[in-house]
């Protein structure tokens, strides 16, 4: 047992400082030797974690949208739709990173089967995300039985990327206000005037 | 005049090439050399139209989103919102080539200053074509005079973008039918029932 907790923190370890890597220069300038160096292990010991680079990289990947996908389900409870996807946004430090990170993952998945497979599976994440809350929202009446749950998710988490990677990219011309706002609109024009 | 005219012509030899280069596998993959060699020409040439490989890069970058532009200006005088946004979808070959190099340039425009500042005056035209689109709906009276075309035309992009990317990196989970479908009920919500 402690063998095997030992090898998890080893990975987080890793992970972690591959990450820190990332955030800074973006997944280029990522390199196992590099890892390792500033991990204070062998690369032997890396190789040992992860296989490859790319598999690091997925890692991270995954980790990093698991995570996002806890935050929005800890405040679920709340059940505000805004409110929760608002978590999605780029509006803190955190998910600036995360959508950095992510941008450049989907830059490689565009031309890298094993990156497109993580990206699937993080997008099926977020979109169920979604309509569980459009679900619940349903289920309390808020929406009629008709409600197209599925096309509606779609549709927030299609706007949810767009205007993410537009503020992560150009912060700028995409103050919190203007996000806030953007969603607000998307999220009035899904849900029925009350 | 011949001169200038030799000179952009090798600059649209050698952007194209390049363009080739990315859209198999990736800007990663795109070196001066490559290029020069495929191109038939010295590297000492290509450094003479392009001083770095960054910058033969965003030349392609800014090249496939003028053309982009020009093929929805063409179209803007049938004047259907859903017709022109469709054309910007990864509908076809043409456009599914272009997602995966913006989503890669993208990536690179999330750790790159000057990429991203590509990145800004790409975002700024779409929008500017979209809310072109809207004004000339208003200005037919398809729109209340206090319509946002603004918020909307962000709106919009957004949601392209939003399902332009999961398109081309999930192209099963995303046919056709579905893209049109998701850009069918983003403009509903946009425009005024009729």
């Amino acid at each position: 047992m402690p063998l095997i907790v030992d090898r998890e923190k080893r990975r987080r370890k890793v992970a972690a400082i591959a990450t820190k890597m990332i955030v800074r220069q973006g997944p280029d300038a990522v390199t196992v030797r590099g890892v390792a160096a500033a991990a204070g292990y062998s690369t032997k010991v890396i190789s040992h974690y992860f296989k490859s680079k790319d598999e690091l990289l997925c890692f991270v990947f995954r980790e990093t949208a698991l995570e996002a996908a806890r935050r929005v389900r800890r405040l679920q409870r709340s059940e505000d739709v805004q409110h929760c996807l608002e978590l999605l946004l780029p509006l803190d430090a955190q998910t600036r990173q995360d959508w950095r990170m992510w941008i450049a993952f989907w830059g490689r998945a565009a031309f890298n089967e094993t990156f497109a497979l993580e990206q699937h599976a993080s997008a099926a994440m977020a979109q169920g995300l979604i309509r569980d809350l459009l679900d619940s929202s349903r289920r309390r009446g808020l929406l009629a039985p008709e409600f197209d749950v599925d096309l509606h998710s779609r549709r927030l988490l299609a706007a949810v990327i767009g205007i993410a990677i537009q503020a992560v990219l150009d912060p700028k011309a995409w103050p919190s206000a203007r996000q806030r706002t953007l969603l607000r609109a998307e999220i009035i024009a899904t849900l029925p005037r009350s």
